[in-house]
């Protein structure tokens, strides 16, 4: 059993009440706490020593890392972080100082976006450093993106260049917090996820959510460099493009919206943020099921992206 | 360096927004999200295999504490709990009956209280389960209770029995949401906290938060039948009344309030809760430090509660 499989075992008759929108499923929940134009998001996310990060990664960037990966989760639902928690796990022998420098580089990130760190706790964790944060996150009722919305017919889009997170990004990665309000504020998205498992895994969970399909385009995935030479030193070897659709924590937007809206979003895309590519991949399609276009002509993908561990 | 050292010099200058009420040092986190008679409570909370419970407790049991401990803060706040999200860090080797079993003592848990589970993740900690819950909750805003309001003259009361929870009560105790929702209803509380690392160190966190003193009675300290064995067993054995004193987990309520409204408290809280003993164990002094009248006449209370870890 992976964790995808039982996530959706653990999560099939949990108890809901009159102020949830959106339970488990999506990358925050979604609840109506009586504010008359805005929902909360509410997110929990977790890092963890030998798992997440090694003992080469500076305190700093565990920290900005612990954090971004819930922002960017707040991102891809086009929201506002605004208050977070942090749990954490140490040994029972530990460095004050290597504590205090993982929360210098939360306490930068926050910051940089508005966030309040409201307290939290530490616990014995005592084989490893555990990091969980906690947040919380506004979004208008209407510009609100979910992963169940996209169509026959969308237009798939991804920002940046994918793979090869583990070469450096995956420490250092700025949450797409502005990039996904100005989506939501200038076209009619359809359905967003932020990378962080890998394209082929995270795609997929936006067509389970939405019950359609979809048709890449491999020479349209944009591929970092890190992914090329990172690809050649995997064993086995991958593909600069196998690596781009599986490697994890990549942590741009994936996002669809109508076909005919393409051509626009690219023109304003370029005025608003010139310094980051934004590559239309493929399209949604009615029939269910993940197929790639290559040299050879259209055949079903069958990789997949990180999974985070494997029952016994 | 230990827990309360680290947190403090962890909290000392936290980024904060307009948001925040009450960030770091109380029960939950305070903020205003813009509901005109509201607050929300924001809270997480940990436990972890071999620190929090052992191989011996029942997997219901565990999930039972992992919420039962969040709930017990947002009742120390008067406040009423809606969402939870759950983090559950599982070695790469588990067995998916064990872990829907933590997950049903959550439900059963959280569906007495209308507590919605609105999802969470799974993370790989390779050596043991740990399992974090956040939790948000309302608190109307002329009802919120803080550590910081307690006044000289205040009476100090505490809910049921203390010590010994060892023994079994730490895994089955019931969060007492209803008595500290009416108490707000009733009376005009000063302060309040959950007692979950010791009566001795918790009463401390309401003084040093409110600037002021406590003398406490030896012989109303309401000790358990369990602190009484438990504290024979113990290797330094203790009293009955250290134990009740320094024993963690008792997620009782401990609350202050003027000491003219002792008596009215006493009575109306016996007619409204008949089976849950309510004792008044001393006074708040405006002189800072924490004494206990005994058989021998007043002197300082050097005793502490559960220390969590140390520093090397």
């Amino acid at each position: 059993m992976n964790e995808l499989e039982l996530i959706a075992r653990l999560t099939r008759s949990l108890p809901a009440n009159e102020s949830v929108i959106v339970g488990a499923g999506d990358d925050c929940a979604v609840l109506d706490f009586g504010l008359p134009d805005r929902w909360l998001l509410f997110k929990t996310d977790a890092v963890v020593e030998g798992v997440h990060f090694d003992q080469k990664a500076a305190p700093e960037q565990i920290g900005h890392k612990a954090l971004a990966r819930c922002l960017s989760d707040v991102a891809a639902m086009a929201g506002t972080p605004s208050c977070a928690l942090v749990t954490l796990g140490l040994p029972r022998r530990f460095d004050p100082g290597f504590v205090e420098a993982i929360y210098d580089g939360m306490k930068k990130l926050a910051v940089r976006h508005g966030v309040a760190m409201v307290g939290g706790e530490t616990v014995a964790n005592p084989d490893r450093v555990l990091i969980s944060v906690s947040l919380l996150g506004l979004v208008p009722k209407q510009k609100c993106i979910r992963r169940s919305g996209a169509l026959a017919g969308d237009a798939i889009f991804v920002t940046g260049q994918l793979g090869g997170s583990l070469a450096g990004k995956h420490l250092e990665f700025e949450p797409r917090l502005a990039e996904a309000r100005w989506l939501a504020e200038h076209f009619p998205i359809h359905s967003m996820i932020d990378l962080s498992d890998g394209l082929a895994s995270d795609l997929r969970q936006i067509l389970q959510s939405s019950q359609v399909g979809a048709e890449l385009l491999s020479e349209a995935v944009p591929i970092s460099r890190a992914a090329r030479w990172l690809a050649r030193a995997a064993a086995p070897a991958k593909t600069p493009l196998q690596a781009a659709l599986t490697d994890g924590e990549d942590f741009e937007l994936l996002f669809t919206l109508a076909g005919k809206k393409a051509v626009p979003l690219l023109d304003a895309w370029k005025k608003a943020f010139p310094d980051l590519q934004l590559s239309c991949i493929g399209k949604i399609t009615q029939k269910p099921g993940l197929k790639i276009q290559g040299k050879k002509g259209l055949h079903p993908l069958t990789v997949h992206g990180y999974v985070h561990f494997q029952e016994s």
